[in-house]
């Protein structure tokens, strides 16, 4: 059973604040018995040259064998002939979906209280194709990337999540009627997948005229998915509607089955070690790992022991208006298992 | 003076609901005794050769000379062989500047209540360069184009545009930390305008930190300049906080001293000719075109007509939550010149 044989997962701590809610998220995960042994690996400070970047070689190796891990932020360390350590990871483990649930939390407010959608990134090509040139002095261009391959595999997947989880609608966002090839071919993949879900009611929206029904009606909205871009824009757009990215889980999805869930917010080094951080953003990322492993009894107690620590407002972090310290927070929780 | 020698402008009314709010504009301006003689101009009926689109030359011929125009919303007929009317209009007039004031109206409720911003938008290149290529079955690309000289121009404008209206701080929105040269390019030209006016602050912010802060507060933000795609999503974002393109106005500025005003809502064919449509973003649009034109008591006479009578409540047409038809709206306006 899961409780003798324990599910090794990789964390990555990460920089800044990192720490401090990754101790978090041992702790409640070992006060809720969730059956998983952790494998800590931390940013280097030599760029490895099989990665080119800070990361590890064996950090990697450590997810692509364990098949799940949980990130905190990494701080990309300036300087030249590096790269992005979010982007090595997602290029290195081939994190083609980012996936994030973004709700409105009971008893937290914000302007909106009916937000409860899912976006779906695409995560490796697009305008993150790192294709740049000068053309001729004062004039420059970027490559913007589509290949059916990587459209089909982010369509299949919103899909099948939609379906896993009961949801009705998936909407395509793009801006097809400017970029007819590009965002066309991405459209016409995300309808052939459409045609295999006939349970699910497929729309495309255009992203200018999407961003601002979010605002107006999050409710509209139910799981999007989209090319990188507009993706990286929209996810930010919605974390905003329940409060921000410290509130919002994410997950990645990589091929082979591989699943890194990670907190987007920064590593707020003005906060570093003053035992001031909110590990939300972390922690409900760990749950949607737990629930990639169909560990979801425990991952539905320690979503309500969160969500109902929030909501009882008395223990709340700084940044949400409160006075605790992450380790009165992360006990409160704990009590609320 | 203006009086006895009217100022000419071209109206273009559009299609779908654009003759009726056109005719509130006409009414209105009528009867605040504004100088100005409009020559009408209507999108044809066949593909003009020198435009390829369904715009004559005439009407473009009309824009050059007056150098001063108001458009209603114009939908691009389905087909191929032509050009979208929109994007004729911004190459063949060279409208470099989309510029977009958006503040809450006082009395119309939304989620938020302290908006007032403005957002200025490269209107030229970018995304919008329509070069885009299969490069093998399966894999497309789209080019993003940055010049120095379209980056420039509407840096400039930006600025000036701030220090005119009394405005304190611009901010340019990108994603340089992933498109770096491009994006890159478009920040150093932002960069080097603004230190010719250092008594505006300048602040660099990326785009989707911008979407979660807007929608988080909009009130973080004063004058908002962009690439061509970014304004396009931020600036309807902008608008779904106030209420949507119904309510904020738009202005194009081009090369030569050209502003065309538009509205940039869509034709809404299902409520045509049924004297159901909300003229108050054309209306608005055209108090931006009178103040382009230095007729500033008649656009602040106008505008203030406007906004007492969505804010009195009384007359509001259906989009608004009201019954009044489109002439009774524009009637009410009237008796609150
Ligand atoms: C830090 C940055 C490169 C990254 C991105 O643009 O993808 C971030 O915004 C994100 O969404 O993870
Ligand atoms: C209709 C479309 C081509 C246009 C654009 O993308 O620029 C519209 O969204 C706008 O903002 O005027």
């Amino acid at each position: 059973s899961a409780a003798s044989t324990p599910i090794r997962a990789t964390l990555f701590p990460g920089d800044g604040i990192g720490p401090e809610i990754a101790d978090s998220v041992k702790q409640i995960f070992q006060a809720a018995d969730v059956p998983i042994e952790w494998e800590e690996h931390y940013v280097g400070t030599e760029i490895d040259p099989r990665t080119q970047s800070f990361l590890t070689w064996e950090s990697l190796e450590s997810v692509r064998k364990n098949k799940v891990g949980l990130k905190g932020p990494m701080a990309t360390p300036i300087g030249k002939g590096h790269r992005s350590l979010n982007l090595t990871l997602r290029k290195e483990l081939n994190l083609y979906a980012n996936v994030r649930p973004c709700y409105s939390l009971p008893g937290y407010k914000t302007r909106y209280d009916n937000v409860n959608l899912i976006t779906i990134r695409e995560n490796t090509e697009g305008e993150y194709s790192g294709l740049e040139h000068q053309v001729v002095r004062g004039v420059v261009e970027s490559l913007k990337i589509i290949t059916r391959q990587a459209s089909l595999r982010v369509a299949e997947y919103a899909f099948h999540y939609a379906k896993a989880h009961g949801r009705e609608r998936v909407s395509a966002i793009h801006k097809a009627n400017i970029m007819q090839k590009t965002d066309g071919l991405f459209l016409k993949c995300c309808r052939e997948v459409a045609e295999k879900y006939p349970e699910i009611t497929y729309e495309e929206v255009v992203i200018d005229n999407c961003c601002m029904m979010l605002v107006k009606n999050p409710a509209l909205f139910d799981v999007l998915v989209m090319p990188n871009l507009y993706g990286d824009i929209i996810s930010d757009l919605c974390a905003g509607l329940i409060g921000g990215l410290g509130l919002t889980p994410s997950c990645n999805i990589g091929e082979g089955g591989i699943a890194l869930a990670e907190a987007v917010h920064g590593s707020a080094p003005d906060i570093a070690g003053k035992n001031l951080a909110n590990p939300t953003a972390l922690l409900l990322s760990g749950v949607t790992m737990l629930r990639h492993l169909d560990l979801h009894d425990k991952a539905e107690q320690i979503q309500k022991a969160i969500l109902n620590t929030i909501a009882e407002g008395k223990y709340r972090t700084a940044d949400l208006g409160g006075s605790s310290k992450t380790t009165e927070f992360t006990k409160a929780i704990i009590d609320h298992l």
